[in-house]
């Protein structure tokens, strides 16, 4: 196999832990010298490609890149830019080909979700049906947790350690208050399709009665009632009521609990928010103080909390990702085992790329309980592992210590320029 | 003098170290055995002594009391109840000696912030205008750092510290995505007085051009047109722009930027946030994709990302307040005090009640930048030792131990109620 440059991008939303797995791809390949020349980086993923805006990683110290490790967010930078398909745009790919040609790029590690595990599909198919000779392999990252074919998701174990941890502590506050000051707090979290996150906040419940004591799904039904009853409920009982919704919760027609309805004095629609929605609701109909959050990228930004064996899988499959090009792969996605047994153990597997794009794995219904408020012991058996081990980085200065890549650009050898 | 018991409560809201103030207190109340016996913890702060809600601490190990120093939030529960002055309300006072005078307490232990330090004051005036012997000690706690005679408060350096850290993360995701994602980001938080916390996200930034790129602080009236003007050339000249507002930012006349002026269907008064309110401004005006993040409890409780300064403070004046008490001292509160000198360094001191209560210590304008929009050099230099240090809590299957009390209830001696 001759030697060839490798080509590596971060795509769509970033995670505490998606530069873990550039170290993991970049470490590995410095130890592949014989098969891979260097590692470009896409600026601003896969538009760096489109632009010729190629960083040289090897312009990167041995101890910058793994600094990578500890450093939340994408370091080479990201994007939202999902590729058509070859007979829509037919003139992408072909870019993308003059470009990777230009640079002698033979191998395409594309760290992302769903999406961008269709992009890599074909990318993969470039081979074929455009005659260019590319080995791309897939780099599974997304905080939503919905990869088909992997036990898990690089980038979810520490978003939902920090919404566990949070959850907890902020029920500590408000359970100490209760008597006199809030009754009902609500936090809303990431999660548009599937209730993966919210669910990680049942974590923080130790014994009945615990808070969260009640989680929204994007996948039951909001139903106005219901909530308000269990709401109302759980202060009587408890004295307090926490509630994590997650940000795609929805009514029964479809209808986004986030949506207000109003509009300002300039008619344009209020951008109302779900946390805030919900307050007032409960506001509304009993009159309970009320506080909310909004983690927002906080959550996904939180590599100061990120999980350990998150960390770990998220690196892990970098490696791999590499240690598959050079054995000669294409159109593969290292995914996460689950071994059987009490014990938790995980290793590293193959998933076919085309049986990965485009599939979004929601919550299976047997981990939320019955009453559609709450996670399931199955549930917990799944996510505990997930938010194992704590990963601090290390702090200067009462800071975490977060490297900044020089990013220097490869000079363009292109004189064609393209706009995306 | 004579063995007496103790009384200690919590007031107002909670932060990540009062425990730890309250660690302090019983630690060191039992290595007094000579002079006080017992110490009893008000159930819901005051409250617990007008209402004979007295928790025994005695009963708890050794062990559960130690946990407390990595415990978020109240554990004997808090309170918000300003009591009126003497002469307003003689009923409440009356009942406070009634309940002392059951429980032979001789010592009150008041760990709160400024309308706190009122309460406590009163109470120490007991001996003299009331004739009831006891010995009143002000614990300071406050995130909002806004106590007097003290170089900071307890509380405040544990949430400048979360915020400084949330805030140069969520930074790094915005700017690694900002080229075809969002370009404004906004966070906010505590301080509707004083933009102490606000201040702290100051301290993300390493470099010019670093995040945070606007601060808003209740101190400096809001100016739409220069902090739109200011958001714009921040994201023309960086790519994007983080802006971290104190929930306390107004217009100069006093309204907050938290009010929408909004009403929905059935008349109620939209709560529209800050937050929210910031991000629809810009949106209206430039149509950037934007994002925000409200953090409410999550900073004050976020024990997990807690600094060593501010925990070994918060120790250490619970600590203070029982030796003082012990020395024969009334109606005084321990401070911290920093030395003269290039490092860092600081030490208990003691400050009379009298010119601490209800007096408000805001930001001194050198702290704030000429434009209003960030913070000086001084500010940095007064700012940075406070959260330095990671006192992390141990961790169990990946989430914090926080211990719970038992909390067990002195059997009452009075046969008459109060309603509070």
């Amino acid at each position: 196999m001759p030697k060839k440059n490798a080509f590596y991008a971060q795509s769509g939303g970033v995670t505490a832990v998606i530069n873990a797995s550039a170290c993991g791809v970049i470490e590995t390949a410095r130890e592949h010298r014989a098969h891979i020349g260097k590692v470009y980086a896409g600026r601003n993923g896969i538009i760096g490609a489109l632009r010729e805006e190629l960083i040289d990683t090897s312009k990167e110290s041995r101890k910058a890149i793994h600094g990578l490790l500890s450093t939340p967010s994408g370091a080479f930078g990201s994007c939202r830019h999902k590729m058509k398909s070859l007979e829509e745009n037919r003139a992408e790919y072909e870019r993308l080909i003059e470009v990777f040609e230009a640079h002698d790029i033979g191998y395409f590690f594309y760290n992302g979700g769903g999406d961008s595990a269709d992009t890599c599909l074909k990318v993969s198919q470039l081979s074929e049906s455009m005659g260019y000779p590319i080995q791309a392999i897939h780099v599974p990252k997304t905080i939503d947790n919905d990869l088909p074919l992997t036990d898990n998701c690089p980038g979810f174990g520490s978003v939902a350690k920090y919404v566990a941890v949070s959850t907890r502590e902020a029920a500590l506050d408000v359970a100490s208050m209760c008597e006199t000051s809030t009754k009902v707090f609500i936090l809303e979290v990431m999660g548009r399709h599937a209730g993966w996150i919210a669910a990680a906040a049942g974590l923080a419940a130790q014994k009945e009665g615990d808070a969260p004591h009640i989680i929204l799904f994007p996948e039951i039904a909001f139903n106005r009632e219901k909530f308000l009853a269990k709401v109302k409920r759980t202060v009587k009982k408890y004295g307090y009521c926490v509630v994590v919704a997650s940000e795609g919760a929805q009514y029964k027609d479809g209808t986004f609990l986030s949506e207000s309805g109003l509009r300002d004095a300039f008619g344009h629609a209020q951008l109302g928010g779900l946390a805030p929605n919900l307050a007032q609701m409960v506001k509304d109909e009993f009159g309970y103080k009320y506080h909310w959050a909004v983690a927002d990228y906080l959550q996904r930004a939180a590599r100061h909390i990120a999980s350990q064996t998150d960390v770990d899988q998220a690196y892990a499959v970098g490696k791999a990702a590499v240690e598959m090009a050079v054995a000669g792969k294409n159109a593969v996605m290292p995914c996460i085992v689950r071994s059987a047994g009490k014990r938790y153990n995980w290793s590293i597997g193959e998933a076919p790329l085309d049986k990965v794009a485009n599939v979004e794995k929601m919550m299976p219904r047997n981990f939320i309980s019955r009453d559609g408020f709450n996670i399931t012991d199955a549930a917990r058996t799944y996510l505990e592992p997930l938010i194992q081990g704590e990963a601090y980085p290390a702090y200067r200065h009462g800071m975490p210590q977060y490297v900044e890549l020089k990013n220097t650009l490869v000079p363009k050898r292109l004189k064609r320029r393209f706009k995306v």
